[in-house]
């Protein structure tokens, strides 16, 4: 049986282009024992792919040149030599940028059994919802009434942050960019701050209109200006948890950082980075607190579907630039 | 009585002028009931006035113009109008850069009872002190052999930093200037890195030299390559408390951030940012834990003296010039 798999030919500097990915094929072996054969229905392309084109290691390895590239994706068991599973079993795993995936049985887990369409486990109720969970709660200590102020609001991981925090009584403003961004942001609630063609000066003073008594929390995905105009506007206290850093992914030289740090003193502040698979211990605690929110339709949550295998490379680079509302996700 | 004062008459913009300084006198007023009358000993001068000459209000108010200026200094009672304090009783107060003092007693204190020159009081178990203990206990959670950087090492906050830090058993190097400075370190046993005339990559090549497996603490007193240079060495879960940013303190435009901040996001690491006033109710617990080292000379604390009221501005400018080893004093 034949698969198809994308891979990348080099290590790109800056945005990369959509040449260097290039879709392969090769034929499975037969399965071995404890092995299971997974048609893909959903992939998940994700910003924290851009650092595995790197070639340096960082937190986690860096993708092999000419080798299938991975990541999370959805799909249905169509061949088990594994116990666990049978043939129509719906499972995730980090298989993705493929058609079919061929594995271990113990590195692929069952679809949880919540009310919610398959696709949610890569999105509200996969990484980038546990994402959002974890930034707040573990790391920037979530409080009853906090003032929080996310980054790149309406994406996978931001719209998550902004109603979970919402839930907590304070007030919640979200940094977004295109209208119809905005425009969610507001049917929720949120506060919506469009960056815009702003410099750090303006998204300061806008934020400090959005909420003028300042932030308890920034949830931060994004970088350079947001970041600036963010330790402009916190409380005494305040924490920043340091999710993404999306606007210098694709930077060729080291951008500046924020010239107004000295702020973290002057407002006893503390900012954290955290990866999530640190925390992945408790995704069941989060869940079992998200899923019936989900399943209830008490959570939104957006998605952006581009159709086909062939697209993947697309939809991840509409992910650097504001391509996607809510889960970025590549239907087979 | 005529008291002597400096005043300042306008909030400079960079390196202050010497002339900024002004010496004033005026006629002290009859003591009212509960003020007592205090003779200067001691002066402290600290990097932190810097900011209460900016005119802005940070955490702490501005010094106004053409009034005295203040800070920590220690003194004997020569009047006393306080049923708690008596003629020759030694204190401790903010009411610096004077000669004369007169104050209610409710803001003053006794000197407490350790064998130690009065003069510590102001330094390794005042103030400075204080702050770096409670910036490696309170907000760096120093463990049990960790490695730890501090940046300043040979000043005031940085030299106490560094002993409290080795007793814990890990490997502590400390960044200085000068070549006594960094003698002063070997002697301690602590690693030596001079910063002079060093860019980023060539501080955190010497850092890694002296240190390969990383920091899992760095105490900052400097910011700009200091920083830079100790974000490119932290190991994974670092802290980083800020004391103080003293590279920056003049600067007339905001420098510059650190563009490596995307450490903290690949080490998951936290910085945090402290004012010693919000952790002053531990004055207590230092001083019972820090004091008997001093008086019995396990810890070793150095002090740069200057004489004579006159001299004070000179004393504080020589702090951003890296003219004090320890503590800078005036001594009256």
């Amino acid at each position: 049986m034949q698969a198809r798999y994308f891979s990348i030919s080099a290590y790109p500097k800056g945005l990369p282009d959509k040449a260097l990915f290039e879709l392969q094929s090769h034929a499975l072996p037969e399965l071995a024992v404890d092995e299971i054969r997974i048609r893909n229905t959903w992939l998940s392309v994700d910003p924290y792919m851009r650092g595995r084109m790197s070639g340096a290691e960082t937190y986690i390895a860096p993708f092999e040149l000419g080798k299938p590239l991975d990541g999370a994706a959805i799909g249905e068991v169509i061949e088990s030599r594994h116990t666990r599973f049978k043939v129509g079993d719906k499972v995730r795993h980090m298989a993705g940028w493929r058609d079919l995936a061929q594995l271990k049985g113990d590195v692929v887990e069952p679809l949880p059994d919540i009310e919610v369409p398959d696709q949610a486990y890569l999105g509200v109720l996969g990484m980038p919802g546990m994402t959002a969970w974890a930034g707040l709660n573990r790391i920037a200590n979530l409080r009853e009434g906090d003032n929080v102020l996310v980054s790149a609001a309406s994406g996978a991981v931001g719209s998550l942050a902004v109603q979970l925090a919402k839930a907590k009584g304070g007030k919640v403003v979200g940094i977004a960019g295109a209208a119809d961004k905005l425009a969610w942001l507001e049917q929720h609630d949120i506060g919506a701050v469009s960056y815009k063609g702003k410099d750090t000066q303006q998204l300061s003073d806008d934020l400090k209109h959005a909420c003028p008594e300042g932030f308890d929390v920034y949830y931060e995905n994004v970088g350079g200006t947001c970041l600036e105009a963010a330790l402009n506007n916190l409380k005494v206290g305040a924490r920043i948890a340091i999710c993404g850093l999306i606007s210098r992914y694709n930077d060729e030289t080291q951008a500046q950082g924020p010239r107004n740090l000295a702020n973290l003193l002057i407002k006893r502040a503390r900012m954290q980075g955290f990866i999530i698979f640190d925390h992945w211990t408790e995704y069941p605690h989060f869940l079992e607190e998200v899923g019936p929110q989900v399943a209830k339709g008490e959570i939104d949550y957006e998605e952006t579907v581009v159709e086909g295998l062939e697209s993947t490379p697309d939809a991840f680079l509409q992910l650097f630039e504001g391509g996607n509302r809510g889960k970025m996700l590549v239907r087979l």
